[in-house]
């Protein structure tokens, strides 16, 4: 009798995202004539740069010829796309890294959803909360979460709260820990750690012979200076963290997919024994046992960013979005709300009116502004009274929902 | 102090096809001049069709442009490209397929992959022996197949010999299973089974309540009548069954990367209270959370296959390959070799001459006709004494290796 895997059944009832398209589609049904702005999700919605379609397209073409067709790829992806990342990413940066540290994906979402595969189930996992939800499910998954407490906390995690009270800024955690998951920027909360904030997680992984996974999807949104855009920008980072980063928000490829993942060779990770193992071997080895690499022609289009036209055409798309944050801030905080984020981060974190919960201030949005958001409990019990949106949004859209959020009676 | 999962300390060596390269390397370091002819791994080497690509360069233009970009895309893929499929691959057959029962993928090598991680690590497991390594690696992985014994089988694995003997056709399990795994026709030996045949599996499944994860990756090249092209075609199958199909050797999509499977809504798992659990809620739960969608562009693509010219053009390029099959199955037969598959396969499946190893066949095409091929004991001890060709070359490079062969002293 096939039997499944019972850790399933502890997850929380269905995936945020999927929730909130759930009461979006009812909102819509019972009233089909709502024009809705979405500002929940964090979907991008300006087109390709002119020069990764250019690139795409090329390469398309080079597919329905015999002569530069592509079957296969190289298991990690592409050199000419590792060694662009390389070059635009880390060494213009003074960061070292080796090509063979450099995993080509299909997403952040698959790579930080995947990863936690190699360690076992005994793992004690840290996140902060709030939280992007895919590290909580992921773990629970696997067993590593237990049950669901009447908190909304499931019983085998560590809780790091990011609050009002600390700036957002993720505490050490209280008991030993041995994976940490950190996402800089932060998703939701637009949060970033100077390399001081951050050297205390290094030196902490250091001396607990944790692993940080880095989640630095949002790293193109850093607009101010001395704000860390690579975990590796800190002493003794590769020996302990694993960077994962995406072209989704950087470059809009959310319905393109690509993605990489840095492992240094010097990650370890322990067996019964204490004997140490290399988490880069062990990636590999997942890798090319259960996925066959991304598609040819969106590797190629995801090298023509960090081509001089594809920088500076990217570059535009992601100022066009942080003046969409500046506009959300400033007409929130106009209207007396507390707004953190949206500086270093596409993400704006609201404090919601006179005490109200997330999901009726998503209610409220819903239905009085025709405005999509994401509730914040939706990341985790420490963002319950707040909200997130985003600034992916059309400008004239999210012009349009600070307007009509101004006419809402608010608190 | 991060703990690394042991399971993978089970695993045996590096990949198949990692070692292959390994060897072909080493071999064309030392043999610069070597023109070496690649009828080892199961790579295409056709271009796509030009209504693929056609449709493909389309749909990269459109996400050049605001009012035609799409970002995320739904969670189970586009409808487009479901709707092609179902009317393509099913109705066409009598068979029915329901909307949300397919889900769209970057390959099959991924979903066949993934798929055990919807089971708990008590299931017994049965694989064909030889066997797709996959299937073995990544429930090695999970923990379901324990050691390796020195006969190269993991001890909690339970493997169905298929052999000249029993002409390949796998024997029911000696002990009750849970999961079973079959390939169909089969990667490596190029059997097919009859209706009656695959029904003894069906109705296996349904006495015992176990799952079967049928791939059909190569369905598109059954040539002969009466032979299932789905195992939905056999009664009962909705109930116990999950198909995994593969645009790769269909379409030539092995670097593009669109897949999909299909999971029917009746096929369920059991958690320990004897309650039955849908096997499609969980997989849309498992996808939803570490899957994040296949690239629009490639979806466009894949649709392509169903128009009458994608049609005709894929089967033009089936036709070219199993001309292919047909040189390599007549070249070896008149050097007095037995030879499998091929007829409804892209794989040929070689007995080695006078009792040679696996390796030594190899290492002698290698070494002596510059042919790299795969050898059998490499899918499990069963292909021992075997050697997989594929029929996936170039034309004149078939006949040219099959021209080298013939010069080499065999037996």
């Amino acid at each position: 009798m096939a039997r499944i895997n019972e850790h399933y059944l502890n997850l929380k009832g269905s995936y945020l995202f999927a929730e909130i398209a759930r009461r979006v589609a009812r909102f819509q049904a019972e009233h089909p004539e709502a024009r809705l702005i979405r500002l929940g999700i964090g979907d991008v919605t300006r087109p390709l740069a002119p020069a990764v379609v250019e690139a795409f397209a090329r390469a398309v073409a080079e597919m329905g010829r015999p002569e530069t067709f592509r079957g296969y790829g190289p298991e990690r992806g592409y050199p000419f796309l590792i060694q662009a990342i390389i070059e635009g990413d880390y060494r213009s940066r003074g960061i070292k890294v080796e090509e063979d540290e450099v995993f080509i994906s299909d997403g952040a979402k698959c790579d930080t959803g995947n990863f936690q595969e190699l360690f076992g189930r005994e793992n004690v996992v840290a996140i902060t909360d709030p939280v992007y939800p895919v590290y909580v499910d992921t773990n629970v998954m696997a067993g590593r979460g237990g049950r669901p407490r009447e908190d909304g906390c499931y019983e085998g995690l560590v809780y790091l709260p990011c609050t009002e009270e600390n700036g957002f800024v993720p505490p050490l955690p209280p008991q030993p820990v041995d994976l940490i998951y950190l996402c800089l920027p932060n998703n939701p909360t637009g949060t970033t750690l100077t390399k001081e904030q951050l050297k205390r997680w290094v030196d902490y992984a250091r001396a607990h012979r944790a692993v940080i996974l880095f989640d630095a999807a949002y790293e193109a949104y850093i607009r101010e200076e001395g704000i860390p855009h690579s975990i590796y920008e800190i002493e003794g980072a590769r020996e302990v963290a694993v960077e994962f980063r995406s072209f989704s928000k950087t470059a809009g490829f959310t319905g393109t997919r690509c993605a990489y993942t840095v492992v240094p060779k010097e990650v370890v990770a322990f067996d019964a024994a204490g004997r140490a193992h290399s988490l880069n071997d062990l990636w590999l080895r997942r890798q090319t046992t259960k996925f066959n690499g991304v598609s040819y022609p969106v590797q190629v289009a995801a090298a023509a960013v960090y081509t001089p036209e594809g920088r500076r055409q990217v570059k535009e798309t992601i100022d066009y979005y942080m003046a969409n944050a500046a506009i959300i801030r400033e007409g929130l905080s106009r209207l007396g709300l507390r707004v953190y984020g949206g500086v270093n981060a596409p993400y704006i974190w609201v404090k919601t009116p006179a005490g109200m919960g997330s999901w009726d201030f998503f209610e409220l949005l819903l239905r009085g502004a025709h405005v999509v958001s994401t509730p914040g409990v939706g990341f985790g019990p420490s963002g319950e009274g707040y909200l997130r949106l985003t600034a992916f949004g059309r400008r004239e859209e999210t012009e349009e929902a600070m307007e009509r959020i101004a006419r809402l009676e608010l608190g």
